[in-house]
């Protein structure tokens, strides 16, 4: 049976892009279908009726959401290329670092970039220097977090690398300063020079007008 | 080598609580260390410095936090008795769920019962029901969602099927109402009838008294 591999995703999300970074990776084919998020489809609606977001991958009529979800399966269901370690406590590790990405580092740089106020901006900037300085020290001297390929933590990292940079420049915030944070600056770097990374960003220019549209000027102005 | 398990944990915690639940499913011997949360151990510390939170698992010397990761691990590790399924999608299935409980329906839950005002209550209690119906429809007429068996949304579903109950009480709100979850309802008398889960669980008296202690009287009073 030829296999249906269908991503619903939007063009400036990091969390879809994720997923075709994975497929890509794993070398599967599969169909890209933009969503309009400000008119969801009946689609998006029925393979997500939960949350009602992107991205969504449906596998033989079979649907997936959540991001880290999704790129566990994906892990499962291709061997080639793996994306999680093989070894239990360093899958471990990984997954606790894509969880303190997701859910504390990246809600916290859109504080830190739209604090209702310059109070809310500092204390957010704290926070994730705190975490990023967690992330500098896990990286170390290795080239990603995956060693010497890209695995689930550099994967689910997009946000640092790519998308707060992103959110940077369109707030005129600083959250990520290079003297701070060489190892991850460098990471960065060169996780967005590898082409199947390189094919799966947005357009900068675009995202950044994008937030700046969205969220307006950012508290540090 | 005899294996050294630790779990560092506290006697009121839902979190520390699934991990040992895993741990007796799975017939790994291991000791458990109570952690003073008002006056953290050293220990803890070095352990989790990122979180600086219960439960920690120290499988041979190598820590492990974050209660999800830590049931991944103890099923990856420990082969006897599966807490998640086989099948990649059945797994996804599982994990999606497993997120929505920790990340949406449990905070919504404190909400619920001690929101700052009558609206933030109303709302929160709003939000778990439209939660809890999406669980009950998911659970249907299966014993556990695990199946016939307890499984990786059962344990990770505790905070409903056990500490829901003690927050309800201890606020005096109403957020599972058995005439519109019976299916949920009967799912957490027979969970909590397990002698393995019984054994697991804290005295629902303290634990009320405890939330009461903590958090006040509840929004709905």
């Amino acid at each position: 049976m030829a296999e249906e591999v269908l991503l619903i995703g939007t063009w400036g999300s990091p969390f879809s892009g994720r997923i075709e970074v994975a497929l890509k990776l794993k070398g599967v084919q599969y169909k890209y279908v933009e969503e309009d998020m400000a008119n969801k489809s009946p689609v998006l609606l029925q393979y997500n009726p939960v949350h009602k977001k992107i991205p969504v991958l449906v596998h033989n009529g079979k649907p997936i959401a959540e991001s880290q979800v999704i790129l566990e399966y994906i892990d499962e269901t291709w061997q080639d290329y793996p994306i999680l370690p093989k070894d239990p406590h360093e899958r471990a590790i990984a997954r606790f670092w894509a969880k303190l990405i997701d859910e504390k580092c990246y809600p916290a740089s859109f504080r830190a970039c739209w604090g209702a106020d310059q109070k809310e901006h500092e204390k957010a900037v704290e926070e994730v220097n705190e975490q990023l300085q967690f992330l500098e020290d896990e990286l170390n001297e290795k080239r990603f977090f995956g060693g010497e390929e890209i695995g689930f933590v550099d994967i689910v990292g997009n946000v640092i690398a790519f998308w707060l940079g992103g959110l940077e420049e369109a707030s005129g915030a600083v959250v990520m300063a290079r003297e701070k944070f060489p190892k991850l600056c460098n990471w960065a770097n060169e996780f967005v020079r590898q082409s199947v990374i390189k094919e799966s960003l947005p357009a900068r220019d675009k995202l950044i007008a994008y937030f700046r549209n969205r969220f307006g000027a950012g508290t540090s102005k």
